[in-house]
């Protein structure tokens, strides 16, 4: 057995979640992986930086109940590090969509600091992957994400371990939530904002739903996805963009009459000279793209690649849990050196 | 550079295509994983147990062309071993539903001679799959078979290296080409005979399709996913079977109509006590199930896990060349110790 102390930077609803599943899979990560954990920093902007060198209890910290002994308040980032003395930091802090910051300084910090630097934030991938993977490999650590595209459905891990000399030409796939409720609210008759509200009661839209109507969070998503598989930086301005709401009802209504719905869809190709086009717009899919499958909150990647015609990744009805999971299996996978 | 011999056992569609890829990925093979490969052993039913130390002249070999120089014949497979020296053995023989046989003894046999035992043989996943997984452990060696089920896209990659701590609760999946483009023709107004001969054509099916049509590539596929993800045993026998033949035109035209087809659906679930049970039986998909989304040769395969809702993997279009580059995908892994 080995003990692993754990950093986590940003404590919102994906951290609580993940620090209830290193509790409830404790087992299961001692048998199969000989791994003990325990959490040793909390770090959020209300709350500072909180460490603890024998760990946090864990019931009481996802409780919210910040009133256990012996927690002590670093006065930085660095600081916080070097008492708590993490193998892994897990982020989780809020998107930038412009510069993908602060996370990406926290991200090289944890790395400088000898910790496995694993996160959810998008924008640290789109703006830093190059850098905090050159960093990564030169401290011997790893940069790890898989929980930034697709909620935890593996995309990244696919690539890196089961899929070794193929060359990605393309893919498309549906990657944000709240429009595709939207747009299927609209197909039975309801109106834009009810589509709205259904979203957000099914948790998976933020007050101001623009960020995802306006195609920004695909739009991420997609630089993520592009500038990792195919090698090539994307940036949001790259990409061609088009939100959802020119759309009106009666043509949605129809086009899933005749099974042949509209979608938000992100697309990335990669063109005879090796550049890539990327958009995200949305589109009449055809009565036979698998895309057209994809329903309420699901979403799903399309992979054109050499060695294959065509393969399909789904993830259905992402939750809290299933996102925390993405982190948790990047931490496995670090710790046991995939 | 490391330079690795491979021998082939079986050389039929599959075994060519693998050895054609061989040669298309050469550069990347040594680009990326400093793989240098030659083929130093061939064996098939009709031209015997044939070895060259050297090197087979690839292109003739996959031409078919054996009156090369330094070709010589082995008595047997055990000296065939020996001579060919392989780092690695890519068995594609012929399935065998009831036994798993002779692929084992020369999976087993390849493991003790200190090669990777990859194979592309369900029937050896079913009946040898605990057998030789431990010989594989105790002599250093990788016991691979990604290509047995969805033709390469990867499944049991995927749980091995991207789900790490992940419980498999149940799955169900279409993972039979012959048969559902039989379905699909019946649907469009032909008949069962001309499904078939449309099978055919594309490629999938055996001159006598009673294999497929009678549920049995699939009953061997879902024992060997449900020995090996679930970690239980499950033989053909314990699988509750029913073919296609049952269903007439009028039945699957109508339900396509309403948008809930009818496909020959495998399916393994976990019960409270750990127990597996399995099927394989035509059944109604509901309009929202993603295996309704499965066209012509295409195969999928839905996962219930205990971190996420469902996983949907599709595999569109299977063809030799996706079917061996699992078998490449596999050597790969096993090389670089994934």
């Amino acid at each position: 057995m080995q003990r692993y102390n754990l950093c986590f930077l940003g404590f919102g609803n994906v951290g609580r979640a993940l620090a209830r599943l290193f509790g409830t899979k404790a087992a299961e990560l001692a048998q199969l992986y000989g791994i003990d954990c325990r959490i040793t920093g909390v770090a959020t902007r209300r709350l500072g930086w909180l460490w603890n060198a024998e760990g946090f209890k864990l019931e009481t910290l996802i409780a919210g109940n910040m009133d256990q002994a012996n927690i002590q308040q670093a006065r930085d980032l660095g600081e916080w590090l070097e008492k708590a003395q993490p193998a892994a930091v897990l982020e989780t802090t809020s998107l930038n969509v412009e510069t993908g910051q602060p996370a990406i300084n926290y991200l090289r910090a944890s790395l400088q600091a000898g910790a496995h630097a694993i996160t959810a934030n998008k924008g640290a991938v789109v703006y830093g992957y190059e850098e905090l993977t050159d960093l990564a490999r030169r401290v011997g650590k790893r940069f790890l994400f898989e929980s930034t595209v697709l909620d935890s459905a593996p995309v990244f891990s696919l690539f890196r371990e089961c899929l070794p000399a193929v060359r990605l030409r393309g893919f498309d796939g549906v990657f944000n939530s709240t429009t595709n409720v939207i747009l299927e609210a609209m197909e039975t008759g309801r109106t834009f904002a009810e589509g709205v509200k259904a979203a957000q009661e099914l948790g998976v839209t933020e007050t101001d739903p623009s960020h995802d109507v306006e195609g920004w969070d695909s739009t991420v998503k997609v630089c993520a996805l592009a500038t990792v598989l195919m090698k090539t930086s994307v940036r949001p301005s790259d990409v061609r963009r088009e939100g959802i709401r020119a759309l009106d009802a009666q043509t949605l209504r129809q086009a899933r009459a005749e099974g042949r719905p509209f979608k938000l869809v992100s697309r990335a190709k990669v063109a005879a000279d090796g550049s890539v086009s990327a958009s995200v717009r949305p589109e009449q899919l055809s009565a036979t793209d698998p895309l057209s499958c994809v329903r309420g909150t699901s979403l799903a990647v399309h992979f054109e690649l050499d060695m294959m015609p065509g393969l399909t990744i789904m993830s259905h009805r992402p939750n809290l849990q299933s996102t925390a999971y993405g982190l948790l299996a990047d931490f496995i996978n670090a710790i046991r050196g995939s």
